[in-house]
């Protein structure tokens, strides 16, 4: 542990950290930003050692931020001001984390692993992408797929949304044609969420394991991969709301498939 | 239809529209912002005239902006500059309109108008509280009741969560005492989520109507609500996440007690 006290902006390793709110710099160091002495734990306790770890005064006797400097390839004590600039918040949390990215290859994903499993393709919004990997992490799903040009898991908002588990759902980048070739093998129910479809989504009982598929905040599912489910289900709107947001309609599709 | 170009900030109308974000000029003048001409026009359709209606050049033309503005008691055309400032966003929706709150009073519901119906302790983020409140739409919930000293369901950020179910579903607010006293006379099962909780939110079924209370994203319901629930039950937590989110869970619950 090498603590040293930063207060200013230009320190570099305060600048790199910062930077890490662009998709550019996440995607040139393959490294993220994680918020909170909570979910930096669960990291270390996960197996993943931080590449930098930062903290307040005070948070730096308690006794699970030792253990995280204690694996940290760097430790920095930093300044309220710094924590405010690097979080963008009022009030940010009192310790940061830098972790390395790690995306599954989708050959290496094993079906029999888990009762249900989530793809999305094209999902816009970091909230609602950081809200189902923390659904998918309770529900016990086997994997989040991110199915063509989807937000990014690691962003600071989306990894915020997932209070943790970010680290505890492995997580999948395929092209719409990589996942529809992987799709072709897959021994389960493939479950497509439209809001045209006809048959209620309490229809099932689902083929285990569930594979989830839902579509674009906007958009829905493409064509493409519309005509790769083998079952069409809606959730039933009985208001004046034409949709659920993207994040409640999956957590209701994931516990009706493992309840 | 009083069309006139603003493009000043210290325009009286635009100050008191961008005052809205704030919970105190909200609460003082009992109105609040609606952003986009698919909200507008859904207030409109239910019979909530604007206020004030703010509208980009562009948007002038269209047939809806004109039903609007038909109603509006004020109609102001505005700059991009002006649009960006009241939303505090880049690329604002072009149409905002202003309009007034409408709590519902706990003795005015009908438990037998709706299956299932909503009630939220002390629930802390303006996004939860909107997504829920389009959930609650979507499923045909007779009410969203707010109990003790919850976020503001008319704050910009809740409102637009809602996306335009704001005006679709009666909203109360109650404090614990009203509530527990209107509880006594409820006809079906009060069914409460607690982490704690050994039934399975499944275990149903629930008598209707339902009345589903949920407490705050960090301490759950307190214990004189919890007491009140008939049922409690829990949403299997099977990864490392200890709990949803509270949106989610919501989602998850109101469609498990009217499916």
């Amino acid at each position: 542990m090498t603590a040293r006290t930063v207060t200013s902006l230009t320190n570099p390793t305060v600048k790199f950290v910062r930077a890490l709110h662009m998709r550019k710099s996440r995607q040139e160091s393959g490294l993220f930003l994680v918020e909170g002495l909570k979910s930096v734990t669960e990291a270390v306790e996960l197996g993943h050692p931080p590449k930098i770890l930062l903290h307040g005064e005070a948070a730096g006797a308690h006794p699970l931020l030792q253990r995280a400097a204690a694996v940290a390839e760097e430790t920095l004590e930093v300044s309220p001001a710094i924590l405010e600039k690097i979080s963008r918040r009022d009030n940010p949390q009192t310790v940061l984390g830098v972790f390395a990215q790690a995306f599954t290859d989708i050959a290496d994903l094993n079906a029999a692993a888990a009762r249900c499993w989530i793809a999305l393709e094209c999902v816009r919004d970091p909230g609602n992408l950081g809200t189902i990997i923390r659904t998918a992490d309770a529900a016990g799903c086997g994997a989040v797929i991110l199915i063509g040009d989807c937000c990014d898991p690691y962003s600071v908002e989306a990894v915020r949304a997932t209070m943790g588990s970010v680290f505890a759902v492995p997580m999948v980048k395929a092209t719409p044609e990589a996942f529809l070739a992987w799709r072709a093998g897959w021994p389960g129910s493939v479950i497509g969420t439209l809001l045209t479809a006809t048959t209620d989504f309490r229809a099932g009982p689902y083929r285990d394991p569930s594979l989830i598929l839902m579509g674009n905040e906007q958009a829905g599912l493409t064509p493409a991969l519309a005509a790769a489910c083998d079952v069409s289900v809606k959730i039933p709107m009985r208001g004046r709301a034409d949709s659920l947001n993207l994040a409640v309609a999956a957590g209701v599709m994931i516990y009706a498939a493992t309840s």
